[in-house]
């Protein structure tokens, strides 16, 4: 699947270098334009496909995905997703990230409400395109039909017809509104700890594996934090969806189980970050050695 | 098992470097050849694996392989048949693929049928193969025995003994035909989309992670498209088994579960290629800065 | 997810780069204390997840987890903690780790208690955390109300309410003393002998790939000597969480299935290590050629 | 788990360097030696982990290992034990891959027989290691136990109380004669393959992650061609291990489930790996271009 020695010393007709013409006259010159389209893109991608690997749990009754593929679907379509924009906006994909990185000087204050903004978008549109893929399926998804018989005509966001959870996500009915805060800010806190550990050059990550490091960081913490609010870590992942899921479900997806929930994965994975990142910032980050003082270590010792 | 240190200053017999001199004496010089015969042989074996990774999973009923296999099977038989065959013919093993770089300059129009008549030929041979394998172990496939059971005689394509899916693809009974479009449209675009991410150079991933990264491409898209058609996503791969399975099941493999259906898996991937490709060079592709203009950037603002 | 590409020639505000401002004020001078903290955070990090891992499984009753979740989550959890210490202090992470690099002469007489102080201290505190995280979640848990209900009072280890499992590790109750001390030499033998292949200098794998490769090897020695004892092979893993776990359940962690049970993950592993190390160097590090070795022999068959 | 920065300017007692202290004096000057050493250890790894992965399968009757497990655990206990081995004597550990490597002149006439014979020691001891542990754990294994209830005495090699699939392999009792014949070829063919489309240097794949695509290679093969014989592969992993059982379970594991069923995984895999073999080298490796031809081209193109 790569393009190297398909051409060669033939002279029969190709098309012209279209990519590299149109690139030439369509390049966005505006740095914050091309970044904001960027991360829309991403997040687009990550939620149309990560949307959709909840979808084949959920609507064959998991006879087809198991949590295993939970973990390793949205593992690795934050790996694609990542690798697909990185070289242009870095590939941030979550406000909280973003918000992150604007707390250590890394993103300025224009690019951050425009990075969260087209996040946003980008996750709308993706949470969408699955509805419509799995909507067309309509005999296994039944997700108009089900409500209805489910609750007589009002829109179903949970029980067994439930299909809400598709797209944001709903804590488990043990959780209570503090733990369920606690556990977002976990999550998302060990989160923004395995990527400041990818990113920080002094741990000499070669920058074409962090995205695969991103992907099984996000698996181990799916392995490990998934079943309680079903880990959104993301306030663009989960708000975003919920607005395009009230135009199917009703206003209940800002109500069930309880009101206000909705802000949980909104403002937890935002704390979370930040408490993060800086947790590896202070306790690990501010410690590794640099190279040149290793080699007086050394030189010390050798005289 | 690598040769290397193998070898050394004892002075034991040793056959001749054979596979070096055959080289010398049979290496096709007709690139267009050599590159034919290595999208038969690519096709051929990722479809051997992959038909034979759903054998495994149909004959015993489930008790052997489950659906991660398949997504895992599939991704990472991608990731061999490529890499088999990259430093050749570039190892496309897809007409939607294919077709695809025709469109962007990439492939020349001699080259294009050329690799599509190749890479249906590999499969044609690649699902014979999986028949021979798990026709031999009758017992458990009972592949003509069930027909016969199942339908007096009259081959079954699907039902409870139907084995025909081995082989081509069938829609689940609840699609429709156009969703079945939208579904193979949608899946295809998403793997041309990471094709055009993994291979575009200003990306920077090394060349030889790219095999593993198609692979990682495909088991995500498994994990969240699977369902609906089986995501064949690629035309080779579901028509040229389909002609085989055709002496086997007879005409109904052209027309279960309706008239037509077996089009979808060829026009839908070819469009979806198009559309998924290029949707990356619009969107993405034509606006990663270039090195120099980073560094004209970055020099702009120091002054 | 990585910050490149977001700065540029703009000149909006930005917050100054804190990291970097605090590095220079609050960097350890002392090696033996940021090896000491980068410790204790290592193991920190790998027991929170671990041990979480393990609540996924076992609190909702094999649902939501199966067991190749835990082999792949430990896994890949210890290819994340130790990336996040690496170039700190070497991630060690493990008491029987630095036991066999002391025998090597790879660690110092102070570093060795010192590094297996923190390790302790970390583990500690990470299963503390996972009990906050999932006692928080009690109504799934039922941690404290289950061991009432189970044993009339007095808190349950075992049996079929029994959650003490989550911290430290019981041996299945076929296993004999003697069986559970070869369990644990022979389990964490075969980590240490692939910890030793992996950073042999001779056998030329890039330091990038280590924690990956320390995370496949844990995964496959949980595949095939994971059941007996639930591979502790650590004894900071075990003894530190039983600790904690002795506040929560009493006495009975230290007791049951038998006393001095809790004795064995912290002899076998350290055992193993030594022998399993030690096995390496003997039968293969030390006989690994050398680059000019390999040289002269060529050299020689040359003449 | 790297031992770097674990040294620096301190001054505390530090062990000396033994391991290269050790190694000055015990390094193996033979290369033979050091070969078949390296083999037969190599190999008793794979054994020992590979056969503890089916025990794990097995005996707790596959509530703990599902096959995705075996696929996994076998592929990576490939990736461990060839890393640890590769520099010294290349990690054959198969004597199918010794006989092709042979055919191809890259082992001479006298390191043949001794890499097969220290491959059959090396898996015989393996197989036991897994015997030791696991007969220690009689109470799940009830080896001998269940054996004498199942047949009054005669131990079983087979039917519900059989155990000694553990260590060798059987067939379906679909099988006839002729398709385990046919499965082992094709299995093994298609690892042959594999593996010299990994080492091939015109394949350029960075050295140090062939153990990492030889394993995937397992796994995939193992997804796809696994059900019928148990993928043996690889004769010293299936005949050592016998002989070794004969001493537990009597003469049967010569005669189940036919006489000279044995033989099949030792003389297919290797026809298998010399048709593979072959089939790659005929078909592909033959013609994969040199750099220079292609320089060649490009610049017969620019005139």
């Amino acid at each position: 699947m790569s393009a190297s020695n398909t051409t060669g010393n033939n002279e029969w007709f190709k098309l012209p270098n279209l990519p590299e013409l149109i690139r030439s006259v369509i390049q966005i010159k505006s740095k914050l334009l091309r970044n904001a389209l960027a991360e829309a893109v991403g997040t687009f991608i990550l939620l149309f496909i990560g949307t959709s690997i909840i979808a084949q749990l959920h609507l064959p009754h998991g006879t087809i995905n198991t949590w295993v593929q939970i973990n390793v679907g949205w593992g690795f379509a934050i790996t694609i997703s990542v690798t697909s924009v990185s070289h242009i906006s870095g590939g941030h994909l979550n406000p909280a990230i973003s918000v992150l990185f604007f707390s250590m000087g890394m993103l300025d204050i224009i690019s951050l409400p425009i990075y969260i903004i087209a996040q946003h978008i980008g996750a709308f549109f993706g949470a969408a395109a699955t509805y419509v893929i799995y909507r067309a399926t309509k005999n296994i998804a039944k997700i108009v039909d089900a409500i209805n018989n489910y609750d007589g005509g009002i829109r179903a966001v949970s029980g067994p017809n439930g299909t809400a959870g598709i797209f944001a996500t709903y804590p488990q009915p043990y959780m209570s509104p503090l733990s369920t805060y606690l556990d977002q800010i976990v999550g998302t806190g060990l989160l923004a700890f395995c990527v400041l550990v990818i990113i920080d050059q002094r741990n000499k990550i070669p920058s074409a594996a962090h995205p695969l490091l991103f992907g099984i960081s996000l698996l181990v913490i799916g392995c490990g934090f998934g079943v309680n609010c079903g880990y959104p870590l993301n306030p663009a992942r989960d708000f975003a969806p919920r607005i395009f899921s009230y135009f199917i479900y009703g206003k209940e997806v800002f109500t069930h189980p309880w009101r206000y929930w909705f802000l949980v994965p909104i403002i937890a994975p935002t704390l979370g970050a930040l408490i993060g990142g800086w947790f590896y910032i202070l306790l690990l980050g501010s410690h590794i050695p640099d190279q040149e003082s290793l080699q007086e270590e050394s030189q010390t010792k050798e005289r």
